[in-house]
């Protein structure tokens, strides 16, 4: 029998300065993305399992905690990631024609932790735009997950950028190709230049496609990628089209360093389609944001609108950051005097976190540092400042 | 094969305006709980059933969602009631001497409904004393909780209070009762006086038990009841004291109805050792926020501290409100224009909504009314309101 104090592996409480901080990231970025028109929707925590993944998404299915409803007997799932619901919620809650911007903020469980050093719960939140196609929604879309980091403190981020539509067009420019798509997209994640040899001779795919596949594999680095792969790539419309979203977004996003890797295909959740990215930063292992286009993703519910947006976790956010520190608070004591409870109540009322000591209390919290007390004038309470302050 | 966009009974999506007030209310009472000293803990989602419940809460058991651990095969829960996750960070993480206050806020799922109206899913808000044994933290644990309720909006709350301790007193002063404690508690509080009169009977009771007994299933409704008490039922230390609580706890809230039940002996999650509240209020068919004393709570967990507290459903809360209002936003254009997006900066630092119209845009959001726009004028940019507002 294990002690009942102890937590699943990967799994942890926060504990009190640093569950306040996440509290204030929340609020924070959540009041950001009001102020650019995002409104806030809160899809369940569990819900049908074919509704909480793309179809053929199977990193998302063994990463959902399954469980079986009482009342239907169908299986159920503990959401992973809360992008396909919001994208649900768009499709037929809200069901309009026009631009509609959603942000949510909530916990999301893993059946397995996504790395070594990965949390199995995460504090998920993002934005999504959709019903817009074009790079512009792209660009707010960049422009906001770049804002919410430096918010929260985060100095010097970097922002990735790929888009699967470069790797897609020479790939559907070659119809010896057709079937071999998402071991391409594999071969080509990798920069595996012998795998796409192999590949490319097993299938029969043109010789000019096997150059432009290798070529593919050594175009990554700063904005000059763009104009070599202008040079070396066939000029094919899809390509075109993406090289040039990928060069107005680098020109509408001055102010981070941006690293290209123009034969990055995604992968993961798999139902990205357009312009993709993460931003990292130093005290952060891994991405601290993904996101990206994903037009696709609504069609499972009928209504394949074009969607754009990123999503982050605040619990790792929070992790990388110095550490959170204690605010200041007033020890009064317990007394049935209505002008300490006035003297009480005024400072609560300013925000100001006041301590009514119970009889007998002594206490040493984490997320305050006391260093006042209310203490009894002549003719009232006073605060005053407390000595070898708690 | 069932649409997916359909979610399962008793679970729902939380739309823009409704999410915004619940996000507000969240923020509120999470604020009002820090200026009284409450440190803040996030306990996770998920985690082994055996430390979500305490022993033999059958109720609490049923209504919890069960789903196997990949990493350990073990079983685990997706908490339904966030309490005893609380009191476990009180007994082992912060494992502190003196008194602690903890808050907390997150949502919870239900295997099952509580009720025929009830969502499975609930976002849990509560605020809980550790380590203090004497009637003022039950003074400030309720107050907090009718404080929590009117920042809300909630006109003229109900207060209910009960004391368990009371009809123990009677089931330990018979050792004929002994056996029978948990049929005598379900009797009285059914206020069921035949059924008690048939148990005494069966049990060799004495008497004077019966009479008592039967004495406290009419000892409800107002203060004067606390005065009935006294006179009608015998004198022992442990009733007397229980009485004693009531009458300071009484005298110490004077600004809300109060209506005392003496035969209620609570049950449910059946943990309650002293004060028991529920908080009604015109407008919500079943209680807003139940709380109370539960000294036993942390036994499991190897440290069994004094502990009072509260916890309600911000869901639930929002729901009985009048509808959410939606707040007003500015509209801009898509443009380059330094000085425009100089313009839509300063208004969005100000918390100040402005949706910049993607090309093409149209939109007709929830949680918006859009009722101005900044127009280009000869030299820069000005707010102008906006004819047909959306």
């Amino acid at each position: 029998m294990m002690s009942s104090w102890l937590l699943p592996e990967n799994l942890s409480d926060v504990l009190p300065a640093e569950a306040r901080r996440i509290e204030e990231l929340r609020r924070e970025l959540l009041d950001l993305y009001r102020t650019y028109g995002f409104e806030l929707v809160a899809p369940p925590m569990v819900e049908y399992l074919d509704s909480l993944m793309p179809a053929n998404d199977e990193a998302l299915r063994l990463r959902t905690c399954k469980l079986v409803d009482q009342l239907s007997g169908l299986t159920m799932g503990v959401r992973a990631d809360m992008t396909i619901q919001v994208s649900r919620i768009d499709a037929h809650l809200l069901n309009r024609e026009g631009v509609t911007r959603l942000c949510y903020c909530g916990p999301v469980v893993h059946a397995r932790a996504a790395g070594l050093m990965a949390d199995r719960e995460l504090l998920q939140i993002g934005a999504e735009i959709f019903g817009h196609a074009g790079v512009q929604a792209d660009i707010e879309s960049i422009r906001l997950a770049l804002e919410s980091v430096r918010r929260a403190g985060v100095r010097q981020p970097r922002l990735d950028l790929n888009h699967p539509g470069v790797g897609r067009a020479l790939v559907d420019a070659d119809p010896a190709l057709a079937e071999a798509g998402d071991a391409v997209f594999d071969l080509l994640s990798a920069k595996d230049a012998p795998g796409l040899e192999a590949l490319c001779a097993e299938c029969g795919a043109r010789a000019d496609s096997l150059a432009a596949l290798r070529t593919l594999t050594t175009l990554y680095g700063g904005l000059p990628v763009l104009d070599r792969a202008r040079e070396c790539l066939p000029a094919l419309p899809a390509l075109r089209a993406a090289l040039d979203d990928l060069r107005t977004l680098c020109a509408a996003l001055p102010d981070a360093p941006i690293a290209l890797d123009l034969a990055d295909m995604g992968g993961g959740y798999g139902y990205h389609s357009g312009v993709m990215f993460a931003i990292y930063a130093a005290g952060w292992h891994d991405a601290l944001v993904r996101g990206g286009r994903y037009d696709g993703i609504g069609r499972k519910f009928g209504r394949a609108r074009p969607a754009t947006g990123f999503s982050l976790d605040l619990r790792k956010l929070s992790a990388g950051l110095p550490d959170a520190q204690p605010i200041q608070a007033i020890r009064a004591p317990w007394s049935d005097d209505p002008a300490l409870t006035d003297a009480i109540r005024a400072l609560r009322a300013q925000g100001r976190v006041v301590i009514q000591a119970l009889p007998g209390e002594s206490q040493r919290p984490d997320e305050f540092f006391v260093d006042q007390e209310l203490a009894a004038t002549g003719d009232g309470w006073a605060l005053r400042p407390l000595d070898g302050a708690a």
